[in-house]
């Protein structure tokens, strides 16, 4: 494939080279991208990181990641020839030469290139580390190039509101917002990507896809897997910041947003905005009408005993952190008004899942007889995100047979059925779009704030209050008893129904450190 | 299964017990409701033919049909059980003595049930038969227990609006119109009867189902076979009085008729009978703008050479009479004003296939840029009625890839994917339905006298006007070149979609004499 679009020649910086995300997701994406015929011509990766490699050893750590993560298979000797394009520093971030190096580096790396090329800095590092490498980046006078340079963060993006704030401020004093990348990685998911696809190229849907047809929307982002090696990180987190921030509300506001008046990336951002702006701001003295926290204790997943968060490694023995969020959202608008959106994320779930229900009312009028409809179940769009990728449409119709009987069944569209290619994964979306200059899948400043503004008084109430019962659900369960009750109290239940019998493309258990 | 609403005793009486229908379709349909326990325990059939069979002549050929066509497999003894049930009696119409012997043979075979039966009379002659036998009926008193007498007609119901008013008002005269059943077979079809299911059990559609959002509906009933041995009744008819006027313009009021009060029998059929009457009266001196006739010539089907209608036996070597029809047609009312209704259907054509397709309009606003788009196309809403039974909802989705790119595809339910058992045929819902007196799915007199006069300035106009040009298409096509003109002058064009790679339930071979 010779696309047009292919990006210009390019440097990839990574700050963090011989970290879990760099092994486990960058290399192999970048490897996929290149099978692809994605990669320009003229490509080059440099690597820094604390760690004493040599060059060999970090292209071998390279080579490794590629073998275990791609989705394309090495043919002859071609990830040989490619892993030559990675070259590795060993770099301390706090020390000036280090950036005096990487800047006469990247001079000789585009001379060589012949051209002056798209420099991507990218920050795989923990958060501490991104006042350091900024501030180097400035003195060192690199990324100051807007037309060619790109930097990338991951998250997480600040703790709250005043933090995200502060490093937006102190990133956007270095870098302009359009130079700046900030990774949610959900976001490059297919089936996410497919929403707006759904709802804006499609006239099925949005005639029904608001507050007079819809009755409810659910978000769950369940994990199997509990906290592992992320405990130091994770103890002063929690379920909160590390998805809900996040993934759960993009999810959200992928679903609520208004339709956008083209799809350009400010464009989008901006009606996203809109939605997170909208969702209705919480009484500081009501937030358990609307919050659910829950703690994992010891418990059994697939007939393997696991042990409790507190006894994780690195996570305090009477930890008050939540590892289960569970929210209901209003979002105050023509569109939306009096609609509740349940969000829930946890870890050590019973299966790993992530699905968008919505709900649609109930027939205005029911003309079948009482006879028929025993099993009458209301109408739903499902929007299947893992394991299997698609959309199922939940209908009644008629049972087969003599009898006027309905019966429950779906429409459904699968990935796996359609398309005998896997689709991308996320990173590869996401590298591609940042070499491109695309920044539709990327979380702007005002995105990442106004989603902190929302979460702001549960955040507080949480920090403010313990909660005297964690651990308050067991491994393996379906998180806490508050969290059916939350959704309980209106009448609803939580659903997950993911697409039946679907032999989806192989996902990578979640490993990143 | 032992359900309350198995019918009470009853007598089924057939005339014409030696034909095709009895042998093809009733005997078999009879069987398989007998093996789900659906026909009550006291049942008997009496045939009556003027063929000189001895009763176990009739039962071989009861057995035979069962064995080819019935969709339970006999086990033991129970089909040798089964048809003891039926007996015969040789039969002149035409003779009052026929009448009489049959009125003392109900007499006795009801003391020997021991109750008062329904006795349903099921006339399976032709139409010159309908007068000869009602009459008769009515001299010997037959007939006239409005509570426990049925009668059936088979279509043709009068070959234009005259005919079937008179017939309609003789009938009527005998019979009450409660007690009338006037078959129209598609209407017994699973898929058929699934319309009104996913329309008003669902909030999913009805939204979608009016001027606002349907571009035009097309409905499509191609048949493969030509006229087969049925050339002498079919030269005095013509696709137009053997397929549209019952089974097209019914399927047409499944799609276009108003949300029932209840599912009742009166109240669907009122709904019903409201969308012929509306549909728009053509203007005779513009018929051509509105219908479009075709009749085969010599051509080739699956690579055999098949002949010319023309040629077919006891076809008149320079009939006018049209294989094929079809027809834009305009419901004048508030949901479908300016939304046409195209309907077709033909022999020899390219395959055999029943399809209603609803197609929607565009977005209102499409944001996404010229080069995702290259491939979009319109939502479509299938209902596939053979050889595929199901729906599907043809949608524009992402293409997985790094690209955005919009893609056809579409989300679907196959009755054969979802179920294991084979739906029912027409014949054993329609059967049953008649023992249970539920008429909802029979053709009351006035839809039958709506249906012929929304047709009758075509009718009468073709009849007036010989076309100069049959045959005008080849066996193994699509039809006559008029016809793609007749939907191509609004921009559109047919759309034939059956649902891709289903392994459907066995469906016979239309053999009907």
């Amino acid at each position: 494939m010779e696309s047009a679009k292919k990006p210009d020649p390019t440097i990839l910086i990574i700050f963090g080279a011989a970290g879990d995300l760099s092994w486990h997701k960058l290399a192999p994406a970048l490897y996929d991208l290149f099978k692809q015929h994605w990669l320009p011509k003229k490509f080059k990766v440099i690597g820094l990181d604390h760690h004493d490699f040599s060059e060999n050893k970090y292209r071998e750590r390279v080579r490794d990641g590629i073998e275990r993560f791609a989705r394309h298979k090495a043919e002859g000797d071609d990830l040989t020839e490619f892993i030559k394009c990675f070259s590795y520093r060993r770099a301390d971030f706090t020390d000036d030469n280090t950036f005096k190096d990487l800047s006469q580096l990247l001079e000789s790396a585009a001379k060589e290139m012949e051209t002056k090329p798209i420099k991507v800095f990218y920050l795989a590092v923990p958060p501490d580390f991104i006042k350091i490498i900024t501030d180097q980046m400035q003195r060192a006078k690199l990324g100051q190039d807007w037309e060619h340079d790109r930097i990338v963060f991951e998250k997480p993006f600040g703790r709250d509101l005043k933090t995200a704030s502060d490093l937006n401020n102190r990133i956007r004093n270095i870098f302009l917002e359009n130079q700046i990348y900030r990774i949610d990685h959900y976001l490059g998911k297919e089936t996410v990507q497919n929403i707006l696809v759904l709802r804006f190229a499609n006239i099925l849907f949005e005639p029904l896809w608001n507050r007079n047809y819809i009755d409810h929307v659910q978000i769950t982002v369940a994990e199997e897997a509990g906290v592992g090696t992320r405990g130091g990180y994770y103890d002063h987190a929690g379920a909160l910041r590390d998805m809900v921030q996040n993934h759960l509300l993009q999810l959200m506001c992928l679903v609520a947003m208004e339709p956008p008046v083209a799809f350009e990336s400010d464009e989008i951002r901006n009606r996203k905005v809109d939605v997170l702006r909208a969702i209705r701001k919480m009484d500081k003295n009501d937030i358990h009408s609307y919050a659910v926290r829950g703690q994992y204790g010891a418990g059994w997943i697939h007939g393997e005993r696991v042990k409790g968060y507190r006894q994780e490694p690195e996570v305090s023995e009477d930890s008050n952190t939540e590892t289960f969020a569970a929210l209901k959202l209003y979002v105050d608008n023509w569109r939306w008004q009096g609609v509740p959106f349940y969000l829930r994320t946890g870890k050590r779930l019973s299966e790993k899942v992530s699905v968008i229900t919505i709900q649609l009312k109930p027939v205005p009028h029911q003309p079948f007889p009482p006879e028929t409809g025993q099993t009458w179940k209301p109408n739903r769009i499902v929007l299947s995100i893992y394991p299997s990728k698609g959309i199922r449409l939940i209908c009644q119709m008629k049972d087969p047979g003599l009898e006027m009987l309905l019966t429950t069944a779906d429409m459904h569209f699968n990935y796996s059925e359609h398309y005998s290619q896997e689709p991308p994964e996320a990173y590869e979306t996401l590298l591609l779009d940042i070499m491109l200059g695309d920044a539709s899948l990327f979380m702007r400043a005002d995105q990442i704030e106004a989603a902190w503004k929302a979460l702001t008084p549960i955040l507080e109430h949480w920090e403010s209050a313990r909660h005297d019962d964690f651990p308050d659900y067991s491994a393996g369960s379906w998180g806490p008893e508050n969290a059916e009750a939350l959704i309980a109290r209106d009448g609803h239940h939580w659903i997950v129904l993911p697409l039946e019998d679907v032999s989806h493309p192989k996902e990578h258990a979640p490993k990143k450190g």
